[in-house]
């Protein structure tokens, strides 16, 4: 092959990082081991209805493409050509007819899957396109949906179904499942887990991004028996509305522990800002067995962002105190 | 920058090539061309008006993309990388709904116009995409429309607009016209026909995808002032319906030199099987001054379609003949 830009690499330096997420939290994640690593990958929700990938879903019948681009985007080869693409990816036709809000990354995944008849392989083509420092992955081999208990004010226990509606409930949300609710991990994700030296959960919409990758049997089971670490990168602010309104720190925990007994929590990195009552969260980490981080990760601008810089920061202190145990990182 | 396939390269090996045309009557030439020389500059139709082209046209006021995708394709690098993007390029969606019918590289190359404001930039980037063997230019600068006068049986003249119309027409077309009439002619066409060593005009549509470059007021003038010399390629078999049903050879010829006298034609390429009456078709390139090839150029399949090689091998022989007054071509 000629004049090929490299592949995904997973197996270049640095600690090997699974993130586990979706949307903009994914991203913020990835935009931060990106520098701390060349051995990163994500492992994507696939369970997206809304938007862009929402009408690909229905119309194809394929895997909802608009996270795995958000993740593969914030891996792109940081140079012009790189850039160049990523911007080509991430740009979105604007017209009153049919085109209008898609996301032109989005036609092109799933041009290759259907090129190609296989989602990991098209995936990795754009990673090459994007020269991507790592893979990105979906969570399952087939497009999922969540439906949600949710409590209403009167008491009433009323079924919500729908990454969108859910996300976007008022409503005190008692249980969330997968539909199917068995579906077929992704094997090369299920490795990956195995294999990996840290697992990153968060942040994200808690219910419909970070909790889904729990609910696959298979994937679970990889984080409950994986010798990597996990860290938990909690959400910046509380929501006023939608799916984790009057949730707390530890209660967002305390979701994930309820989900996957077996999930060992190394770490939590919190922003000391956004913790309604430090004291608490870290009796629920002391009990737990896990380290908490308090930093300012977030990019100080007033804005609900993970700063990349700032939180690779909180990684890698995360990493190197642990690190010490198998030989230092190398500069 | 990182592992960047080459540019579309227009400063390699053999003569520089300027082919015009449009759709698989271009694709055949520069398939051939692509033998033998990494010097080629493709200036396409921008005229389109059907299909995928005419609804991203529509939808989003942009040149049809279709015919400049289809060019690229032609020239994509001979290797795993160029072949796959040149696959996905080429791939259509299949649905009941929006997408159904829309090239990718269609979606793509416009995505990159948005993007970058800039048409010449934007296919650019696609030819490094796909390590193009050569460049491709918009034969203008705005999107055109072709309309004709067209005489019916009953001898009445009327217009047909549109190049899908006029295309189809079952009529004789007495006059085609641009509109508008004046177009801006897309500035590196108009230089690489001044620096070319040979032009090649045809295969394809005569009156929609060959003859509008001839309209073009600055690319009719550019054509009449080069050095190049050009090598008309006639058709496989006389239309039973459409445009040119009923036109022999030598009116094909006649129309260009109608429409565009000061253009000198140095060669015409011919298969003889296409040919209804060759002794006026010497006639005609006799009185002209050109040479005429008659060779097998069909891929002999019973398709109308040019064999790659068989045309390279008599563009060749067309080239070596000459190259031989300003020295031979080196192998």
């Amino acid at each position: 092959m000629r004049a090929t830009p490299a592949t995904g690499r997973t197996s270049g330096g640095g600690p090997a990082f699974v993130a586990l997420g979706g949307g903009h939290g994914l991203s913020a994640s990835l935009s931060a081991l990106r520098l701390m690593s060349d051995r990163i990958t994500a492992v994507v929700t696939v369970a997206d209805d809304g938007g862009s990938s929402g009408r690909l879903r229905d119309e194809l019948g394929v895997l909802p493409p608009g996270d795995l681009r958000m993740a593969l985007a914030a891996l792109c080869d940081d140079s012009d050509w790189g850039r160049t693409w990523r911007d080509v990816l991430q740009h979105r036709f604007s017209s009153a007819g049919d085109l209008d809000r898609h996301a032109v990354g989005n036609l092109l995944i799933v041009a290759l899957w259907e090129l190609l008849g296989d989602p990991v392989g098209g995936l990795d083509w754009v990673g090459r396109l994007l020269g991507a420092r790592g893979r990105v992955l979906p969570m399952a081999d087939v497009p999922l949906s969540i439906e949600a208990d949710v409590r209403r004010e009167d008491g009433s226990v009323v079924v919500v179904r729908g990454q969108t509606s859910v996300a976007q409930t008022a409503d005190l949300i008692e249980q969330v499942r997968l539909v199917p609710a068995d579906p077929p991990a992704c094997a090369e994700a299920v490795a990956a887990i195995d294999a990996a030296d840290w697992v990153v959960l968060g942040p994200g919409s808690w219910y419909t991004s970070v909790l889904p990758h729990l609910l696959v049997p298979e994937l679970r089971a990889a984080l409950g028996r994986t010798s990597a670490k996990t860290i938990v990168t909690l959400n910046l602010e509380p929501e006023e509305h939608g799916e984790t309104a009057g949730m707390r720190a530890e209660d967002h925990l305390e979701v994930l522990h309820a989900h996957a007994p077996d999930l060992s929590i190394h770490a939590v990195v919190a922003d000391p800002g956004a913790v309604e009552d430090i004291e608490t969260l870290a009796d629920w980490c002391h009990a737990r067995g896990a380290r908490l981080l308090l930093r300012q990760v977030s990019r100080g601008d007033g804005s609900a962002q993970h700063d990349p810089l700032r939180l690779a920061a909180a990684f890698r202190d995360v990493v190197e105190s642990t690190w010490g145990d198998v030989g230092r990182r190398r500069p």
